[in-house]
């Protein structure tokens, strides 16, 4: 197995190099909009315990949505099931930063994956704490998954998305009118801005998912299994019915252009290339997974 | 495993047996109406061949939407990846005969198993075929996958339907008004209620699940990974996220109160029980999938 | 008044003559889809009797949705106002078309002037008569209000919209479901795509139109002056607002080009271009009623 | 007439003393949700100069959305018809404080009187000034108006609305992000929530009414007429319609109980009753308005 999948990695660097159609980065924040899109780097860690890697995976990127799986871990940590009086688990069928379905639906948002969501997951993780004592707490949670000491937030990312997020501003506005967020909408904000720019390379990535394929055990396995559950369902936003059926694996996407998959038993991945497709998912990353999910038959759809 | 899955099918029934609140049989025709909700049958196929059944699993239902996955699977045969230019693969977040995202999608439904797709699907099969061609070769798939020739169409209740299914009707034209139906609108729901109109019990059923579980091989492996993907994320109309999250198989209900369920590799399951849920899914049919994946570990998350 | 209103009617007559873009015709049907965009008529019926015709005044055309004006003017007559519990009285901010809110408003429609909602007065109008005897009592009323026994149905109109009239079917079909139709949907459409293959020339339309500007009294005037609110409010779709804010009169579209505009107690006026607007209502037509209100001072906001 | 008015206005305030359902107040912020339903207020401003009032015609309310209309004409008056490019002139057919269809049509608001579309008429009468020279001039224009120097705004509403005004704080930020807001969202909803803290008697509002009856010119009369045919369209919110069934006549009311209606050459009237009804627009002050409009004949539909 350790040599195929070496041999795999190679195979799918080689295509990827030779990309020329690699989508477009994200470009709302100077951060993201730098980001070289020739890059691209893929890890994976087996049942094993062996790390296999290929291409740019020591650059750490933003991670940006992908921190969502980690801050929802947290939260049912804190509330258990009760999250799921303030956020729902399906499928929402609109973009990740729609505002349309939460008018229509009382404030309640589809799930914890899109932004609205995140928000609700966000507030109810901190509690009453003030946002620093969440960030720190989620810091040591995404250190111990990865074993690694050596993941930070990228302030200036942090402080980029507060200047330019008015339209996360109007979701926690609006989920405050309907008295789903308990803490301050500025508040709120603060605690998800920094989340999403976590910083981290695949190498830390592939390894911080290990409690999700069920190699480390962070939380119990019932929830591991219904955290995949909606990263199969909702990790790629209006993308995710796509995803499960080209890729066939849970996942949850972030827009600087990684992804974190997870084949259940068998291997917890970490791909990132910037440059986004249409859905705002990475192009490259989704093929590599579509690619190597062939290759190792690790879809979990038979 | 044949003496546990067998425990496990007794401690299911027997819970179910106890269960007083056992939801609502759908009421729009007469024959639906008229099910006694006191049933409940479940089947099980194993990789190693052999069927373990419990409770009423002898009795024929209506399978109604259950049917869409033999359509699908037929679809597929006949048109290949070019069916996806006319439905797409994305949950729809709506009710499962919903007609207000294909207004603001232009006449594509969402995916092969709300309502709209089905009948767009049904089109695609039928070609330029007469209904009865396309039932025919139908019966004959879903014969030869329950390896069972005694299965037939309910044909009162296919003309029930046809007489009440305004609903069906105002899709059919829609999709009609915006160029996705070659066939004429009447031909194509004739053929579409008498493939929900096909009766079958569960030991049927479970079987006819085979090609899916991959202990048969009817249609390309790629496909089925495929089907079960949709399963997964569209099986349950806008309960799909909550069935994931809950029972962790790719699943197809149907309103007659039947579910399909899929553990790739070890089993096909089928369970039958009339009373409905708020979604419009078998109530117990939607308990014992859970209480037996969480007894037997099959759940695709881990 | 008599010698200006000869004058304004000659300088718009001058003005529309020299104008090149002149729209689009409605092409669903060909019938439509013939008419020269080069015609253009307007009829103005004064409070002292007189009436001032300019341009192609003597042509029929098909006055498609002016129709849903005498419709309801019957429908009315027939139920008072029972007809508002099943339809409403407020503008719909959607296409003419649209089947979207009907579904999130339980098949109320928003107003009679949509096709939904005249779809749902006319089968007031109809009761349980046949569709003959309702077209019959509908050409006396127009007949009457025109003083002009010479008004027909255009059969082949009617024939063609019944061909291609999908999305007239969908919403039938959809309010059959819901509920809100008493007859079976062929017979409903059949009299609707009847009424609206009425052909009148401008000069017909204005004096069919003396009613609502209170020169005759057919209906009690309480009503009159309820149909011109709904015209003003309604009347023009989604470009009911826009009318209203340049023309500033109660006015009625329809898709063949024609528009019926009242100046309560000062006029009736008929205009007539086929070349349509983005919004589908006619384009030369808006604007030279929106000419005629500024010389005249019509505008019934002051 | 100065007689007949008088009759009209003892005869509705009678009737009005002796209703028992007379709404509900709203009870957002604590400065409306303390005011007493028994309270009543109607004055009427003739054409001949004269002014007739009945029951508590003296008593200052909150005018809140009223206010938006003052608004609309120091902004149409700083940028003419450039306005239109940012916000619409059409009916939402939804509730007053949607930001459902602001996602759907790309951030421009149907029209000037629903939330969203003030607050960019706000930002563009604001232009580049501080807000308190904003409303130095929207007061001097109001005092103008009325011909009342004692004008003023609440400064303890203003405070309230700051604080709890979630919904338009989240209108404000979806609308900077579409690129539709030049100044800050914080600085234009402290303009926009003292502007609707104005407070006025009816007889000070009748007066202030006055350049839209076209009894006094403060702004051209083609927008004069342009405004009312806004208030006709819009100015009750998804109530337009049917108020414009009704009462027939151009209004615009606030949240606060009042009702700012316009019969064009004929009169300027204000109502002012507490208690709403479930469109959020005072419950008898419509009744009043629609006793008065069938008493005098001043409906503008004939």
């Amino acid at each position: 197995m350790t040599a195929d999948i070496a041999q795999h990695l190679a195979a799918i660097q080689a295509e990827m190099a030779a990309r020329t159609d690699r989508g477009q980065v994200a470009d709302y924040i100077p951060q993201l909009a730098a980001v070289d899109t020739a890059q691209f780097g893929l890890s994976v860690v087996l049942a094993d315990g062996t790390q296999h890697s290929t291409g740019d995976s020591a650059v750490p990127f933003s991670i940006q949505s992908i921190s969502k799986v980690f801050g929802l871990a947290i939260a049912l940590g804190r509330l258990g099931d009760q999250l799921w009086t303030r956020v729902r688990r399906e499928p929402s069928g609109l973009a990740f930063n729609s505002i349309l379905q939460l008018e229509s639906e009382d404030g309640i948002p589809r799930n914890p994956f899109i932004n609205a969501g995140a928000i609700v997951t966000t507030d109810a993780a901190l509690a009453r704490r003030a946002p620093r004592e969440y960030l720190a707490e989620l810091l040591t949670f995404v250190r111990t998954a990865a074993g690694d000491e050596d993941i930070h937030i990228d302030r200036a990312v942090a402080k980029s998305e507060t200047e330019t997020g008015h339209r996360n501003f109007a979701l926690a506005h609006f989920l405050k009118a309907e008295g789903n967020l308990t803490n301050a909408p500025e508040l709120v904000l603060g605690a998800y801005f920094h989340q999403c720019a976590i910083a981290m390379t695949v190498d830390q990535l592939a390894r911080a998912g290990r409690f999700l394929a069920g190699f480390q055990r962070l939380i119990a396995p019932e929830r591991t299994r219904r955290i995949n559950a909606l990263m199969l369902t909702c990790g790629h936003y209006d993308g995710s019915g796509e995803f499960a059926f080209r890729v066939g694996l849970p996942g949850k996407s972030g827009v600087g252009g990684g992804i974190l998959a997870i084949a259940p038993g068998r291997a917890s991945i970490a791909v990132w290339s910037p440059g986004l497709n249409a859905q705002g998912n990475s192009q490259l990353g989704t093929e590599a997974l579509e690619m190597l999910a062939r290759r190792t038959g690790w879809s979990i759809f038979g």
